[in-house]
């Protein structure tokens, strides 16, 4: 495409990762890896060097590149695409520079996906330090905004939990207008917490162990109620709680929507049938089936299942996603696929 | 107390178990070997004949006794009470012969929990084969029916996500009458699914794994909704749905209650402490903590944690139990403990 | 290829795949289904019958092929190549068959493995029903046995144990004549013993737990002891242990090799590394570096470390592999790409 | 016991547990608990301090006992006996303050398990700070030091590896000369390595993985080969490789002896039967039995299981221990019970 770079076949894009040594970051570049349109030109850490391949020994033998120290001019010389993998609110020091520089950008973190810099404030614990360029990033779920991403630039790249809750309520919040009241039981894999050492993340914690954490207090709540705001077109709350399972990879979302007029099984089955029916990604369930963490594990795919009480007055939606891939690194490589022209499936089955 | 045999000390309880080679009727076996006041003196199985420490070689070198096909004979001559840990359907064609025969009789399957016919038949999809001794079943859970339990020949020994749903709910629900509606999202680890080979059991299976079960349709349902609805006054309905956690003990239950008028933390804290107070195995979690199932797993404790949303309108209520202990066996010698005026701890901590 | 089917370019193979409910069936599935080469045209299974999309929820959406009964005259008409995942003695019955119609055939199980009818009666437990075609047979490894492979009509797909166990120890005992003993301490996660329900199998009997079992006495001793002897011109044998790890894939190999007069660390190295030169999935790791499941795990890899005593005498190798890629369906895979001309890594990296 | 502090009852012994917080003293805690014996009287940690309920849930409601920072003051005024869990080359800094002031300390570090300083400064890396109390320190493997252990005020409590090891090895190597090699191919669940921080023991990374680790080169090695030597009488050495399972507690050791002329597998079980005869601890597995990690998980027993090659040069012995009970905090309260002269299970059954 646009690269003009000698070494480098011209239909080729020069992709950078920063943060490449947390689970999100490897797994953008496990996935890039493969990507027949994309050369990884770039990779950093804050505090790992050295060879891809010893870092990670399932590279080993598979690449040559030498995770360094950031140093912003290589990646602007070497590099038309940077996915940021970096801790949230590292991300909004990083990014206005790249931007600025010209080159496409898809930011992992949470910095740019809440609208208000008071919400972002009260829920991540700092100042928002880039506002004037919260309004350019363009929330990257492909099947609620594809025609924006299309012409982006800048790509805030939707939460784990919330890829999993908005996909699972979407066709009921933005056609229903009898909607008492939404409970979101969120389950995510450790891998989702990161790969900083701590103690309630080590394996004799977590192994053979269940709880819930952040109870109704949890940082993704306000990104999940803003988009289902934005669909339902008015304020719209959720009591979301979530839970870490002893597992790697992957979320399990459980949704009890309460409506008021009722509906029946096959009507709200239909209406998510029409609802995803182009989506390369979204799988649903026939009836009577439902999603689990083990059949996504890997994709990029989001698997719903359905099933309503029988005073049709609860719908519970069932949602799963690997929170690595179409929670994190994967919908980011497909928002790359659709910027850049690639089909949208590319380096993703 | 009342047996007669001359082999033993006049003080000790001779105890049997039926079913004792599936996880339940073993965590039996195990709580009773420790129990200072019981000896068992006979252990029943379907399938499985021989030396106990060979059959499970945690028991190796503990117990000389020997599993054996079931001889009802064998079991009046032998035992003052008997444990049932059989599965659900079974228990009722054998529970009447022993009560008949003037043994205690404690059953850890679903047969007498349920007080209509008609919901049982509904929910286990057999007529139920017993039915004049429903009303005799005093259902087991002591926090609720410890007067019942102390005179009890039969106990209906409480369902598993029961005990941590009712245990969790019955302050609020016993309390409150502006409650709208409840959701009982259940996590479960894999022994409560029993012992019999299946494939959807096995280790490859369910190993990082998630996902729901029998959504809006799992039999413990009409269980909880039974006692709830007695503990309210009226009828109280719920939406249940299971989910299976790849862990072999344990049950954590997130349950989201939503009120008509709100309540604070500090008022609703209040409400379960002074509720629980005397109660040697449920533990409240102090304002801010949560229960995980690593706490509470090879325990008969119900642990429980409290969280109320910001417009105090909603309680998120969780609890914890092992399955196998305080969901089943743990709480069957609790019942024993009860009916034959032991310490109510004995054997138990 | 030769096919002459009108439906398919005719650069196109035809593959079936009998056994398609089990572990290895259901990877054979997977990784044709990715692969540009081949279309997958047949698949069969004794007792599950429908979308393989249904059966496997992971297939959802992805495929329209359905699982029938066997019926071998629609293989014969349908198939370039036929996949036997069938159990251990089945394959017997059915490859000479498919032989006769002019099918390529690729057998994972272990009945034409064992060159002596006499050995396979021994530890198979049963006569060997096709001794005819044995010696026509090739043993799938290609790191061994390319050239053969390259015109073979019939494959003999390598066991687990002995993929990871011949390749670690290929180089050593192919070229030192001073070998006093071999130990081969052996750990398997538990998709290695199969789909077929059974008690032992069951996740609360696997969590958390490991043992030995069929110490010493294990079926894939002899097949091991087979292609040493091979190497090594002359009998070799060694001491093996098998062992159930808590993980559904991988394998991880510890042997221990006592030599009469020692070698170094950077000999024996240096060794490893000419001899594996040139192979493809053959990752040795560098000196001080060790091989662990995860980074093997859903790749056709195997990756060795060495590690020398401070006598010399006794050089211990590491060799890890997935059980289910490159120990079965990945090598099975492998095979046929050489047999059809493909480049060796197609559809498996 | 020698106790004169009015508060309790002259019989029952007060200890004190430093290094509270980790995964060993947390069970040395644990099993105190319900030690009829013993009053726990103290307890400290470097970086923890506060309620043990709140630090650890599990002993929510079940002590009032604060955790708070090391006051060797305090120690000795409060306590009889002292368990150290801390952190190797940090115990030898600690014991003789309290040797010195009459305690009876109970080392569960490596700090005095090498009678050889040079050894010690080889393997630990760091010089012993208190050579002196070395020759005093008595091993506290009750099975092989009974006799001393009755007296002894200083115990070295074994290693984790080298309990398995050393009792899976006792009755071949002190009673067999023609020993020509020892394989100990060790594994262990991860609460072995401890509980401080650190991203290789994060869940996501031991999770569906496996590998060997230190191979030939673990500071256990040369603990076991010194008490080896001291049963054969001659110098004695191992070939030993760990491995990390991914498990919470549990070890199994697979060793191999070979020997020069050969036994049956009767002669080597008998063998084992009488050495063990008395143990309350040590479990031999009938014939063609195997030990397994559930079984003693949990408990301090050591369980063994033999085999011996169709040669008979090769014996296969398996010993499977609970690391954190009969490999650390059991083994000590064992040896506690042995020295104050309570009932050698007290508090273990």
């Amino acid at each position: 495409m646009k690269n003009n770079n000698l070494e480098y076949p011209t239909d080729i894009i020069r992709a950078g990762i920063l943060g490449v040594s947390g689970y999100t970051g490897r797994e953008v570049f496990a996935i890039l890896l493969k990507h027949p349109g994309v050369r990884i030109t770039y990779v950093a850490a804050n505090n790992t060097e050295g060879l891809m391949g010893e870092i990670y020994p399932e590279f080993l033998n598979r690449t040559t590149l030498v995770c360094q120290k950031l140093d912003l001019k290589e990646v602007t010389k070497k590099c038309d695409v940077v996915f940021l993998a970096l801790p949230h609110t590292e991300s909004m020091s990083v990014a206005p520079k790249l931007l600025k520089a010209g080159l496409k950008v898809i930011d992992l973190s949470a910095d740019y996906r809440l609208k208000s810099t008071k919400t972002y404030e009260t829920w991540y614990g700092r100042k928002h330090a880039d506002s004037k360029n919260i309004a350019k990033a363009i929330y990257g779920m492909p099947e609620l905004f594809r025609q924006k991403i299309k012409t982006a630039n800048f790509i805030a790249n939707p939460g784990c939990y919330p890829t999993a809750a908005v996909l699972g309520l979407a066709p009921l919040v933005s056609t229903r207008k009898d909607i008492q009241s939404i409970v979101v039981d969120a389950k995510s894999g450790v891998s989702g917490a990161g790969r900083k050492a701590s103690v309630d993340k080590l394996f004799s914690e977590i192994n053979e162990n269940f709880k819930a954490y952040k109870v109704l207090s949890h940082q993704h709540s306000p990104e999940i109620e803003q988009y289902l705001s934005l669909l339902a077109g008015r304020s719209t709350s959720i009591s979301f709680v979530a839970h870490l399972l002893p597992i790697t990879r992957g979320i399990l979302n459980t949704m009890y929507v309460h409506l008021a007029e009722g509906i029946t099984l096959n009507q709200v089955h239909s209406l998510y049938k029409k609802f995803y029916k182009i989506e390369p990604f979204v799988r649903l369930h026939p009836i009577g089936g439902q999603p689990e963490v083990k059949s996504v594990a890997n994709t990029n795919f989001c698997d719903i299942g359905l099933a309503v009480s029988a005073d049709k007055k609860t719908v519970v939606v069932t949602s799963a996603i690997d929170n690595l891939v179409k929670g994190a690194a994967g919908q980011a490589v497909q928002n790359m696929n659709i910027m850049y022209g690639f089909n949208e499936v590319e380096g993703l089955l």
